[in-house]
C-alpha cells in the first residue's frame, strides 16, 4: 500500500572524529553524525512515469514506469542484475562519474524496494554536502533513498501517521533502512566499510573497529566548524603510504597508532561524560585530543600544508583543529566550545575563506534519517526545493 | 710535577638529539658532541698566585696560593668542603649566580686535583656556548679545568709531548677527567645526570638510559643549524608538565614514550650505518626521525610557537628541526645534508636572526676533549684570547 501524499526525508552526512587511517589497522574509529544533511522530496504523480532530479550534480530523468516494469523479472533473480541496469540506463562499464553512479543507486533501490508494483513518483534530492569530500554523501543518499521509499510502498510505517511521535522509525525500521541504503552504497563504492551509512541511519556517534560498527548510546551536539580545502587527494594513495611507513619504522608507527586508539577511546569517554552534564573541563580534553591526534595523524604521513594552515589560522584565535577522514587535503574540523564568540567565528571563517577553502559551521552528534513536515524545514531548504 | 709551557685545552658542548623527556621516563637518549667548545688557557706564573679570568661572564679574579692553602687541610677530609669555600669565597648560602657556581666549581675542582702542591697559574676559560641554553656549557667549562688541571699537575699525560699522538688522553685518563668533571658539575648543579660532563669528555655521541651512559663507538660528524630562541623556559616546571600528562592521560601518552624510544634507536641505527658509507637516504631518514619525534614533543605538551617558527621557516627551504633539550623554547637544531646549497642555509640563518634568534652553522659528533697547539686554533679563538 502506497502513501498518497508529499513526503519529505533527510539523513545527515558523516565526519570521522578520532581514528582515520589507524582503523585500517584494526583500531577503534569514532564516526559521528554531520549536520549538513541531504533532502528528499517524493511526491506522488498520476502519469504513470517516474522523475528524479538531482540538482547538485545537474541531473534530470523521467522513465516510464512500462519500462521499468520489463527489467522486473530478470532483475530480481539475476546475480547480474546491477549488469542490468547498466545496460538499461546506457551507462559504460567502468563508467564512474558521479551522475551514473547516483542514476545506477536509484534503479537499484527503486526496482529492489518497491518490487512488483513500482509507484509514479516524483523525486526531487538537494544535499548541503559537497560530494567527494569524505562526508558521507553518497551514504546520506541512499539512505534518504532507502527511508523515502520504503515508507511510500509500506514496507516501514511513516511516522508522520502518529502526530505524538518524534518523526523516528522503530529500530527493526531502521535497521532495514540501513541494510538498503548499504547495498545502494555497494553499488556506488563496490566495497564500503558500511559506516557512512550507519551514520546516516542513525546518526549521533558510532564506534568501528575490526569491522564491527557499535552505536554510541547518547553523545552530546558539538558545534564545529567544518573546512573544506579542496585539494584533491586519493585515499588509497595516503593509506598505501601510512601502510608503507608502518613497515619502514614499525616500531616508530605501531605505538602512535595504539596512542590513536587510545585518543578514540579517551574521546568516547568525555562524551558520555558529557551527556550527564557538561563542563568547560570536558571541552579542555576535546581540544587536547584533537591537537594530540593532529600531530600523529601528521607523523603517519596523512598532513597537508593546507591542513596546517587551518590549524594555524583556527590556533591564532585559541580554536583546535584536526583533519578529517583521509587527509591529504580534504576537510578539517574545528571544535567551537558554547562559549567560544560568535565574532570570532565570523573572523575565523572570513580568514579560511580567504584562503580559498570553504566553511561551515554546522555540528556533529546529529540525528539521523528523519521525516520532516514541510512547515519545520528551515528557510534555506525550502528555498532550495522552491523550485524544483 | 707540573707543566712549565703554556696549555690550550677545549671540550665541546652538547645537544641531545633525540630522547629528551622520554629518558626522565626510562626511555634511551642521544646525546651527542656540539662544535661550539669552550676553551681553556693555562699558563705558568711565577708570583705565587692563581688568577681566573672569565671573560664570557665578565669574572676576574686572584688568589695567593698562600690563602689557598690554608684551606687544604680541611677541605681534603671535611664532608662540609663546599661549605668551607662558600666561606672563603664570600659566597652567601643558595647564591646560585653563574659567577658564583663558576667560582665555587674551579675552586674546588684546584684544590682536588692538584693536592698538596697548588701550582700559581694564569687561566683563561673562554667559550663560543651560550650559558644556560641546555647545550653543556658548565659541563664543558668543569672539563676543560679538570683535564687542563690533571694535566698540568702530571696526573695525566700531555699529550703533546709525544709529537705522534692525535692530542689526546687514553681512556683511563679520559675517566679521571670525566669523573672529576663531574664532581664540578655537582658542585654547580646539585644532582646532575652526568651525561654533559661525559659528551664534553668522550665527543661524538652517547646513548644514556636508566642512568646508565653509553659511548657510540663512532659517529659520522652532521652539519646542523643550531638556533636559540632566547625564549627562557624552567625545565623543571617542563618536566613537571610531562609527568602531569602521562598521568591525566597514560594509555594515549606512553605509546609515545615509545615511539620517541624507537626514534632514537632507529636514529642510532642509521648513524652507525653512516659511518660504512653515506648516502643521501640517510639524510631522510634521519629528516623523518626529526619530523616524528618534533610532533611527539609538542604531543606531551613541551612545544612553543618560537620553535614552530623555526620548524616552519626552515621547512619553507627544505630543511628539518626539532626541539632539543628541555623545549618550551630553548634551542633547535637544524640538520644540513653535505649538499644543502650554502646560499640556502644563509638565508635561513638571516630568516631566523630576523625572529631575534641566534643562529650558529656548526656540526655535531664533535671530538670530545681536546689539547691545542695554539698554531691549531682557529682565527675567532686566537682573537678572542690574543688580549686576555
Amino acid at each position: 500500500m502506497t502513501i498518497e501524499r508529499e513526503l519529505f526525508v533527510s539523513a545527515p552526512g558523516k565526519v570521522i572524529l578520532h581514528g582515520e587511517h589507524a582503523v585500517v589497522h584494526g583500531k577503534m574509529a569514532l564516526a559521528v553524525g554531520l549536520n549538513l544533511r541531504t533532502f528528499i522530496r517524493m511526491r506522488p504523480r498520476k502519469d504513470d512515469t517516474v522523475l528524479i532530479n538531482l540538482p547538485n550534480i545537474g541531473t534530470k530523468l523521467r522513465w516510464d514506469i512500462a519500462q521499468l516494469q520489463t527489467l522486473l523479472p530478470s532483475f530480481q533473480d539475476d546475480p547480474q542484475k546491477l549488469e542490468i541496469l547498466k545496460n538499461f540506463a546506457g551507462i559504460i562499464e567502468g563508467c564512474k562519474d558521479t551522475e551514473s553512479l547516483a542514476v545506477l543507486a536509484f534503479l537499484y533501490l527503486y526496482l529492489s524496494i518497491c518490487g512488483r508494483d513500482l509507484p509514479s513518483v516524483d523525486i526531487v534530492v538537494w544535499s548541503q554536502l559537497p560530494t567527494g569530500a569524505g562526508l558521507g554523501s553518497s551514504a546520506a543518499y541512499c539512505v534518504c533513498l532507502a527511508a523515502a521509499l520504503l515508507t511510500y510502498c509500506g514496507r516501514i510505517d511513516d511516522p508522520m501517521c502518529d502526530e505524538t511521535t518524534i518523526l523516528r522509525w522503530s529500530q527493526t525500521e531502521l535497521d532495514l533502512i540501513n541494510q538498503l541504503a548499504f547495498q545502494g552504497e555497494k553499488v556506488i563504492h563496490g566495497n564500503p566499510s558500511g559506516v557512512d551509512n550507519a551514520v546516516g541511519t542513525w546518526g549521533g556517534a558510532l564506534q568501528y573497529q575490526s569491522g564491527s560498527i557499535t552505536p554510541m548510546e547518547r553523545i552530546p551536539v558539538l558545534h564545529i566548524l567544518l573546512t573544506n580545502t579542496k585539494v584533491p587527494r586519493s585515499t588509497k594513495v595516503l593509506v598505501a603510504g601510512v601502510k608503507e611507513k608502518l613497515l619502514k619504522f614499525p616500531d616508530i608507527m605501531e605505538p602512535v597508532l595504539s596512542s590513536i586508539h587510545a585518543v578514540s577511546q579517551e574521546c568516547q569517554r568525555v562524551l558520555k561524560e558529557m551527556t550527564a552534564g557538561l563542563s568547560m573541563d570536558h571541552y579542555t580534553v576535546l581540544e587536547e585530543l584533537i591537537d594530540i591526534n593532529q600531530h600523529h595523524l601528521n607523523v603517519i604521513g596523512v598532513g597537508h600544508s593546507s591542513l596546517e594552515t587551518i590549524c594555524q589560522v583556527t590556533k591564532s584565535h585559541g580554536l583546535h583543529s584536526k583533519l578529517t577522514g583521509a587527509g591529504g587535503g580534504g576537510c578539517a574540523i574545528t571544535l567551537l566550545r558554547t562559549d567560544t564568540d560568535h565574532a570570532v567565528v565570523e573572523t575565523v571563517k572570513q580568514e579560511l575563506t580567504n584562503y580559498g577553502f570553504q566553511c561551515w559551521e554546522t555540528s556533529i552528534g546529529a540525528l539521523g534519517v528523519s521525516v520532516h513536515l514541510p512547515s519545520s524545514l528551515t528557510e534555506d531548504v525550502r528555498e532550495a526545493f522552491s523550485n524544483l
